[in-house]
């Protein structure tokens, strides 16, 4: 499974893809930031992002794009444009048929560092033994499109294990009837 | 001056088109709301919304976009959507080279009543009146959408005529140096 995970944000927006399989070896494929300057006026920002998101997208064709829940507890300064990006990322994978997962940061945390209320040091050190990288993605905000992406690797092959063991348990009580 | 007037929301998006300029009667030409099912999916209630604002821009041309300028103030439990339909709005725009304005719900509300304090109800009064129709449109968010696309009129108007009044006065000093 190939996963892009997103961490929006209109100043820096983190992009990480990752491919993988629960209890296989996860492989980094790419990560960068989106940036944008706050010179420009919001309507030009958030076109701009929306441009580099579509081509992430594009370029690497992921199965499924993980987006960070926002809530709007966050810091309120920064919450509209990060919700706005949220928005963006998400219509742009439904728009191209992608299947979008939302997970929040406490999730993503937890998945990765085993804490949902681990630091950011944490987590980019658990991004970087997890993807065998010499070094930790920098700015932080690339370190969590990964750690999102690794959560839904995660998360996502857990669900589907589920879902398969159901799918088995029916057909066997439909067969033993 | 053709303004496509927005009032962003997940549940129920106004969109409003309204012809104009400043001094001359105003003239409705199509007004609206997109909605989405609460069922759906976040991401797929975000795609059919940007579908519909899509296809308003396309099918009526406007020469300006004009959004409701989101706060977070707002109500927390609603907030979130409205923020991301609200990016969604000025990317269909700044994605057809369509000049996107924002304006604050005081600044409409000021602009069509003179009172940035009115309620719904005046709002909905005044845009029936200064649009000659036979009766308020319905609901709320559609109204509201009109206003915002009358508001624009009027205050683009203003930022016009006083940018042209000031390069006129600039080639007067010119000619007179």
């Amino acid at each position: 499974m190939r996963v892009l995970g997103i961490d929006p944000g209109l100043t820096r927006c983190g992009l990480g893809v990752v491919d993988g399989s629960p209890g296989r070896p996860l492989t980094l494929v790419d990560v960068g930031v989106a940036r944008t300057s706050p010179d420009l006026e919001v309507a030009q920002r958030l076109h701009l992002v929306d441009v580099e998101i579509g081509a992430w997208i594009d370029r690497h064709a992921p199965d499924v794009v993980a987006v960070e829940r926002v809530f709007s507890q966050h810091n309120v300064r920064t919450v509209m444009g990060t919700a706005q990006v949220s928005g963006l990322a998400m219509v742009a994978a439904a728009r191209r048929g992608i299947p979008v997962a939302l997970h929040t940061p406490s999730e993503v945390k937890a998945a990765v560092t085993g804490s949902g209320r681990a630091d950011k040091a944490q987590v980019g050190a658990m991004v970087t033994r997890l993807l065998r990288l010499a070094e930790a993605p920098r700015p932080a905000d690339a370190a969590d499109a990964l750690a999102l992406a690794i959560c839904h690797v995660w998360r996502g092959g857990a669900q589907r294990r589920i879902a398969t063991a159901l799918q088995q348990s029916s057909v066997t009580r439909g067969a033993a009837r």
